[in-house]
């Protein structure tokens, strides 16, 4: 068993993300954002990297199915039809549509996983589902990166606390064990410090005390809820869709009962 | 006041170093065996980023009181006098010397930080030192930095535990408050997560792992020993030294005392 947790994605190569199974985390906003868009209707999203990129990209699909996302420094981007809060992706809004996102954090993440076996998008919004989908890769014996996008190219709180949740979600609870990293210790740590109540850490964070200084905070107590935008986003050829179901595995064989005493 | 730890060199320019106070940690091992060599007597340390600088640098200098250190994946480089151990800084072996030293993760971090204000190198061996000198800054509204030198590019347990003790120590106690980045909450997190017991954090980490599995326990017990070597090196003009006294500052005007009841 091998589970890593980086805390940034500063300094990844494709050497790095190959042959693994990497779950992509920007709890504030990015990936609860995605995870509330796909669970309301949206079609699928298609992360960029600048405002430039998101404006060609729109112009060369040209259908009126499109809507154009994202932030610069926590704000929507002037002539954006949304920004990056997972509240305004309510399913009138979203249903049906293709959406081509680009915020600070998230989207450089999601690009430095290009190349992984599988990359999936994580947030408290979609925890037991990401959680499911990483037991079963553990299970088959595959290499998992739970993969913080962090505070620009820095450690985040929020991403950090986040990733111990699903790692120890996905491990059955926060007892280190052998195959983590230091940044997987680490990271169960901080659920072990904060418990459950996952806006605590969010709050502390330098992300989510900005948030709020910027009139967000309701985006960060949205943030904050586990489970409530159960899907599981994939990010595949360019594109977050809804991850197809998981392969059957052939059952193990059977073992032998214990005999009653 | 700013207090911000920094879980990797990774990314670090010399815009983000400028005008700040900069403490390095790389507590397993370098760091730990810079404050042995000057705590013994060395004259001066000058980390170099290759074997192959070491050793056109020994050249240049040519003189019989040089010495060579460095490992590489933990194991001391061949033809070097020593590797990095602090428990081979004895005082016969180093008094008097200057010792050419390149290491894995360490020497990049001080490189990194080149630029700086001031750098200092702190690790468990001089904790006191360190966080007298931190607190003068952080009193003198300097901008204070715990740099860590973490495990390869990535997050190390070590390092991190370590960052903590000294935030702690220099900010009076583990409790977070205002001026802290999100890596200085996480850093205090994990003190109060491991308590004052160093050597656990060290034993977990992937670098006292390995160690212990090449032999090199005691250096992982050395390394957790607070105060073991109380000295504070200063990096320099590309040198390692024992850092000048602090300037005394004006003392605080005197402050009406309580009378007796």
């Amino acid at each position: 068993m091998r589970l890593d947790v980086w805390f940034s994605p500063v300094g990844i190569g494709p050497a790095d993300v190959q042959g693994r199974t990497i779950f992509v985390i920007d709890v504030l906003r990015a990936t609860t954002t995605m995870c509330a868009a796909l669970h309301h209707g949206a079609r699928a999203l298609i992360p960029v990297a600048s405002t430039e990129e998101a404006l060609r990209l729109a112009q060369t699909i040209g259908s009126a199915d499109v809507l154009l996302a994202g932030e610069k420094n926590c704000l929507r981007i002037p002539g954006f039809a949304l920004g990056n809060s997972p509240l305004e992706m309510t399913e009138p809004v979203v249903k049906g549509k293709t959406i081509i996102v680009t915020t600070t954090n998230g989207t450089k993440a999601l690009l430095a996983a290009q190349g992984a076996a599988t990359v999936y998008v994580a947030a408290a919004a979609n925890l037991s589902a990401a959680a499911e989908r990483a037991r079963e890769a553990l299970a088959q014996q595959r290499d998992v990166v739970i993969l913080c996008c962090g505070r620009e190219t820095a450690f985040g709180l929020d991403d950090a606390y986040s990733a111990g949740r699903l790692a120890a979600a996905a491990l059955g609870g926060p007892k280190p064990r052998k195959g983590l990293n230091d940044a997987a210790i680490a990271s169960l740590d901080l659920v072990r410090r904060y418990g459950d109540n996952w806006e605590r850490p969010l709050s502390y964070s330098r992300a989510g005390r900005e948030l709020r200084r910027l009139g967000f905070g309701d985006d960060v107590r949205d943030a904050a809820r586990p489970d409530a935008y159960p899907v599981l986003p994939q990010f595949h050829e360019r594109r977050v869709t809804i991850a197809p179901q998981s392969q059957p595995q052939p059952a193990p064989p059977p073992q032998p009962q214990p005999q009653p005493s």
